[in-house]
């Protein structure tokens, strides 16, 4: 199998190294490979090629968020186009997409590259109506969980569901490990959401209350507007503090973070946790399932 | 099967159809289904997605070329990123690989999607070696061709041989199908690059000579360097000429029409059509041969 630093163009083989070793969590290769324990007491080059192809998915998405969002940070590293040109950052993540769809089509598995196929156009779209949705503050709480099962929930639920196909589950098992990819995928979402909120500026590596900031509204603010007597007096405040470039949106985020608001979310972020946990009941147990019904709390424990 | 148009997100579909429908050759889906109905009597299912596979595929490669190139226009109509923003344009883009990845997956067959995904790793990376050798004015012939392999045959070689796949050729036969789409996909790109110095302005959509504007050497380029004395001269002269903004380009790019370099850029790729007309020898005759074998005559009559 070929890996992702094995191209023929060695600068791009460089900024990928550079890329996949600078840390992150790895949960969706994870999902993968547990998914796939789940049903076959030994991993092979399949269960790893799908591990690589969400993985590489989700970077080639990253390079082309920092992109669009103008980042120049991620995990404490100079994102790609800090460093590269519009058009080669563009060129880059475009070429992540391909080596995905390759370790994709390694899985010699049709059905798991269709799912593939169908999850990206999901998160294009998701990240569409994002985009074309900015500083439309009084979203519906619906609005903003298809937002996030298209940008993250949707990613895990096609890891995990195409681990069972690999490892030849029965379609009650691959439904619930997609129930399970599911909702932990919003867990996590919601986890960082209240993280942008709620987390430490230093740790962060960026300041708080970004999504706000880039006209995002994510669920604590959602639960902060319920709060305010006056919906379209709050969006009238938004708007004049995007235009005064961000006085006032400091205090707005200040007071998000004040509010009963990060914790309203946080419980939410919990019960689909619990919600996960419950997709696993019946799901074999091994050591896998073990580690599978112990990930939710993990991910709800980010934000200590 | 879906189209393109069947998205969720309406702007989206919208904006595709306007893509689709706003003409070009659609070489690469003819190839698909000719390929297919040598061995095939009637066309399916998996031959049309294999079509759309690659008119989708080649459609979100120009998105992002037209972002990368600013190109405003093209085929006479507004380009995406002449209507949408830079995000939205990268977005709508990679929404258009994922729908080619899907109609990649309807053909069912594995092999197939390999080399779909084979065939864009090959184009990213030709387009980031093309995007970072901007400017270097003396490349050798080997190096144009790496380039047009990579930028245009390499996907009409995949079109036809992966057609070969699905109509259940032999391992000959499907060779040979590839060294068809890639003799005629170097042929047709040559021309193209010979259409960009001798093409008439008007009917171009663009000013003459674009690609050299641009910093990208071509055949006809390469030929006509070969007729001066002194190459670090003729690179130190369009040097000078990209930092005075253009003057002196149009006179070289006169330079390079009126030499014998068109000339002798378009006997090569008459030449190549020539091989690609002998590739198709021990294949089976119908129509759809015939077809194909009057193809290459027609590709490159496009100078006409």
């Amino acid at each position: 199998m070929r890996t992702v630093s094995d191209s023929a163009y060695a600068p791009l083989a460089e900024a990928f190294l550079q890329l996949i070793s600078s840390g992150g969590k790895r949960l969706r290769p994870a999902l993968a490979l547990a998914g796939y324990g789940l049903f076959q007491s030994k991993s092979d080059d399949r269960a790893i090629a799908l591990a690589a192809a969400v993985e590489t998915l989700h970077n080639a998405t990253l390079v082309h968020d920092d992109l669009i969002d103008g980042s120049l940070l991620r995990r404490g590293n100079t994102t790609l186009n800090a460093v590269w040109d519009k058009g080669a950052t563009v060129l880059a993540g475009d070429y992540l997409f391909a080596r995905a769809a390759g370790f994709a089509a390694e899985t010699g598995n049709v059905r798991v590259v269709q799912l593939f196929a169908d999850t990206l156009r999901i998160i294009c779209e998701g990240e569409l109506r994002q985009h074309f949705s900015s500083r439309q503050w009084l979203q519906s709480k619906d609005s903003y969980y298809t937002r996030i099962f298209a940008k993250t929930a949707s990613l895990f639920a096609s890891a995990i569901s195409s681990a069972a196909i690999l490892g030849e589950a029965t379609p009650e098992q691959e439904q619930a490990l997609y129930e399970y990819g599911r909702h932990l995928g919003m867990a996590f979402q919601i986890v960082d959401d209240v993280l942008d909120y709620a987390g430490d500026e230093t740790q962060l590596g960026k300041p708080v209350g970004g999504d706000l900031r880039q006209g995002i509204v994510t669920l604590p603010f959602f639960y902060y507007a319920q709060t305010q007597g006056d919906p379209s007096a709050l969006a009238a405040r938004l708007d004049a503090a995007v235009r005064q470039n961000g006085a006032d949106m400091s205090e707005i985020i200040a007071e998000v973070r004040t509010s009963g608001a990060i914790q309203r979310a946080l419980t939410e972020a919990q019960e689909l946790a619990e919600t996960a946990r419950a997709d696993l009941a019946p799901l074999p147990r091994n050591a896998f399932w073990q580690a599978l019904i112990e990930l939710p709390d993990f991910v709800v424990a980010r934000h200590v």
